[in-house]
């Protein structure tokens, strides 16, 4: 079968949630054959691309990220917003389903027409994962999407990588479970534009505010991760939708602020070069890398790493020289 | 002139501090001639060394580095120890000479002939001057040094450089200068096996007892270092030369719990795999960007990314088609 890929743009463009969902499959494919197909519905799309808010929200599994994700996206809706969710899954890489983005999980957002939901592409390295997400923020950018919401499972390096993708970073705590002092020590706390506290309802509310105060003293030993700009740490209730409002606020007050001081621009001039050279590193590499695994001498020289025979100058060299023969 | 590599070898192994000049130069030696004799040496070497105590320690300027490794330095030999101190400067890759392991900073070490000190090589990439110097520890281990410091300045990646050719890493802080504050915003805190709060002397005490606790405080926040070695912090006067007998006994007790725990070994084969796997892959990027920075074609794909024109992928696999046809 093969894809008409303008019939493709015009569809995005025209905001068909199949043509849409076609063509983040179609950026999410790793068949070869699928590559030029892909870059020429991106290249058609670049010009519509970049208006949108492009938020990525982290938390641990169980921290509610699905219902806040639902409250906030309903919340936005409700403002006219539109609301696209897309999923980081580092997980995905290894099994098979996706455990992220679930839809069923966000309960209103996920029968709103004006909503677009997407789990995450699954199979591949995080690094292709992620450059899968990347892409895909793009195209619902260019479908007139206003409000992205990536999510991501605190997990490995998977807050890293969503942060490198997003202009604003929301950090999901939730209290009575040392989950703040894991995030502090995992250096999440220092990525984070915007630190959410959830759950502070019921008999959780006290709980929830000493977890705010335990963030607030640690952020104080951090740089912030936006200059010039004081990260929030608010605590709301996404089950009873409480917070909603001062938590798109912080969103959008973070977005204006990078707006204003021209580090919008900036950080997504950076991000974009960066992603473009870690492809081009990545790929050479692999090449290099998927040669060498192949390779019985480069295998034997590794070996002799290991074994303490060899030291990295000696092996580097010879490795290279491995590579150029091959 | 040409290098006898097997008189260099008799004379390090000897420990003629001409010869282990000669050969810390070859290993620094950047010229394409000198690759295969630094080889060489480095291999004759090899089974000579991996028996000190590999210790970095970082502290920002005014720390009181130099007055510290002199005073530790000192202590070390009169424990019938023997001390090579080392020195990686971020800066010299910009400038000319170095500011760092300065002989005559070090009064009494640089006069005592069962010391070597060897300031840092100038010129080239972090990266370079890093390697250089991971290469030196190996020279100065096959002449018998026993205790081999590791001087940096903490600026930029330079303690994480440090922290990743040592066995053990030593952090310096100073009192009333927010010094702690800075080091554990840039994540220098959750490096350190060892922190040693100098300056602990004459009105500066409480100043220097408040650090210490600012440090410990902080260090709760964040993960070990080592696994199942809790980073001590200890308060020294580094002019007044006490606590060296603490700060030694830290070092060979950390160093000892690597050994214990089979963490040596996996520490010091996981750091030689790694760097050579940066030399391979520096080598190739370092090849693909040179060729890039000097193809017409690939400067206009950049622009086109900076100025918001092309998306990664596709400037990526245009940029990796031009590196093929190079």
């Amino acid at each position: 079968m093969t894809l008409d890929i303008s019939a493709l743009v015009a569809g995005v463009v025209g905001k068909d949630l199949a043509a849409l969902g076609r063509a983040v499959t179609l950026v999410e494919s790793t068949r070869p054959q699928d590559e030029v197909l892909a870059a020429e519905l991106l290249e058609a799309l670049e010009p519509r691309t970049g208006a949108a808010l492009r938020v990525g929200v982290t938390g641990v599994p169980g921290a509610g990220k699905s219902t806040l994700l639902d409250a906030l996206g309903m919340h936005a809706l409700g403002l006219g917003r539109t609301v696209a969710v897309l999923a980081v899954d580092p997980t995905s890489a290894r099994g098979g389903g996706s455990i992220l983005g679930d839809k069923t999980r966000m309960a209103r957002l996920s029968r709103d027409p004006r909503a677009f939901i997407r789990p995450s592409p699954s199979g591949g390295e995080l690094g292709g994962v992620a450059h899968a997400t990347r892409e895909a923020i793009r195209v619902v950018e260019a479908a007139g999407f206003d409000t992205v919401l990536v999510e991501t499972v605190g997990v490995g390096q998977s807050e890293t990588t969503v942060a490198s993708m997003v202009d604003t970073f929301v950090w999901m705590v939730i209290p009575n479970a040392g989950d703040e002092l894991q995030g502090i020590k995992r250096g999440i706390a220092e990525l984070a534009d915007v630190v959410v506290v959830n759950k502070a309802d019921g008999d959780r509310l006290q709980a929830a505010a000493r977890a705010a105060v335990e963030v607030e003293s640690a952020l104080r030993y951090l740089s912030p991760a936006t200059e010039g700009w004081t990260t929030p740490v608010l605590t709301v209730s996404a089950l009873e939708g409480r917070g909603m409002d001062t938590l798109l606020g912080a969103m959008v007050a973070h977005r204006a602020h990078l707006a204003a001081t021209g580090a919008l621009a900036e950080r997504r001039t950076a991000q974009e070069l960066a992603a473009t050279w870690r492809v081009v590193e990545t790929s050479l590499v692999a090449r290099a890398r998927a040669r060498s695994a192949a390779d019985v001498a480069i295998r034997s020289i590794e070996a002799d790493v290991r074994a303490g025979r060899l030291g990295a100058r000696v092996a580097a060299s010879r490795i290279l020289a491995a590579l150029k023969d091959a």
